[in-house]
């Protein structure tokens, strides 16, 4: 599944009990995703949640670093117990798991060394070899190892990080997109936009439905890193909605 | 990876574009994780999300059909073209994808036989075998084929939808939680923590800190099915909570 022809790919493997188990909203995913398409051109190809089970993070570690030319994953590095993503990964990768003496004398600085204690040090520990991935926010280090990538689970945090990824990253075609928010229902229009996705392989038209301010709609998306064809795909599904009449949303319901 | 001895668990499977993009934010998982957790005492042990591809639905359908009790589809059965679940599941287990007479009858009693195009008649196309999820709010059914639960991605029509799927489900031990909000930093408490679930193999210990509303905290979350065990747990992490002196917060910022 890794991308040629300088389409770059991803994958984001969420670390964490209290996803699972809906205690807590996920909003990593949607960050991350935006930040890799607009800002790197990489595209997300597949999403994993999985529990804090050593066993199924080194599983999935496994065959998603093959078949994506990137991991991202959050959750599970922070000072506890079941913090045991640096653990895991290591022992997928058959590297040592063992103190980074950058990522030791950064925490012991933030700390200073009588607040330095088990909990804190075991921050510092990761799979030999790692590159640090700075945490300008709350001093904790995310790390790099082969083409994956490890940040915290606390979203702040994680934003605080993210531009520091790009050190490590080749980045990929940008991908455009285009929406056209209009007021109908999908049924009324899913023909006519079927037609014009065969016209259009290499645009994507993604159609969603929406029920906000006591309007009903539909959000029409196209993506494709090709700009003529976007623009051409957009104003034959232009020519679509004038035949039937349906009318424009002016102001954008759907961002 | 299926449980035995009345534990049951569910992987859900989301399918969507616009999910990856990082267009839309996810928030179905959680309303579907709480739900199964609370109402029938099934876990969520693994989240995917994936495309609007063929391929990528039929073999993630396959894999976590055979590894889970219980699999719960969200998106891809509208009227448009992206809309291809029912069409992937259908090949994934081999089965015919045909019109459904009781859905076709529902849908076409909802438009009209003028109004009942060809997308809206595609709502009614399913794997050959399927059992109708009924749709309440807007007519078009889900469907349940083999141990596959498929709904729809707009969350306020599968939120109607969702207690039509219990006259299918069998449930499992409800698991109980137990939720302890303290002023503190988790490396303060990380040693200790450790140590105790160590000796609670029954309960689930996670260690989630915040930062709201001007306080930083930690939420210590107990998970069990074995009510004693997860009250002699809760003592524990108590006595320790008042040797460090960590103060409780009489109001719950995390519920």
């Amino acid at each position: 599944m890794k991308k040629k022809n300088n389409k770059v790919n991803a994958a984001i493997l969420v670390i964490g009990d209290e996803i699972l188990s809906g205690r807590t909203q996920e909003s990593n995913v949607s960050f991350i995703s935006k930040w890799l398409n607009d800002r790197c051109g990489i595209s997300v190809d597949e999403v994993r949640i999985i529990p804090d089970i050593k066993k199924k993070i080194i599983n999935n570690i496994l065959v998603l670093h093959k078949n994506f030319n990137y991991v991202f994953t959050t959750g599970g590095i922070g000072p506890t117990h079941d913090d045991i993503t640096a653990e895991s990964i290591s022992k997928a990768f058959k590297k040592k798991y063992e103190y980074h003496s950058e990522a030791f004398k950064i925490l012991e600085g933030y700390y200073g060394k009588k607040n330095f204690n088990d909990g804190r040090k075991k921050m510092a520990k990761m799979p030999k070899g790692s590159s640090l991935i700075l945490n300008p926010s709350s001093a904790a280090p995310g790390f790099k190892i082969n083409n994956v990538f490890c940040l915290p689970g606390v979203p702040s945090i994680l934003k605080s990080m993210i531009e520091n990824c790009t050190n490590y990253l080749k980045t990929g075609n940008k991908k455009l997109s285009l929406t056209l928010n209009v007021q109908t229902v999908e049924s009324n229009i899913a023909k006519e936009l079927g037609i014009i996705q065969k016209k259009f392989k290499d645009v994507v038209i993604g159609s969603y439905p929406f029920f906000r301010l006591g309007k009903v709609g539909v959000s029409i998306v196209l993506r494709s890193s090709n700009k003529k064809k976007l623009n051409k795909c957009s104003k034959n599904i232009n020519n679509v909605l004038k035949q039937k009449r349906v009318k424009f949303l002016k102001y954008n319901l759907t961002k």
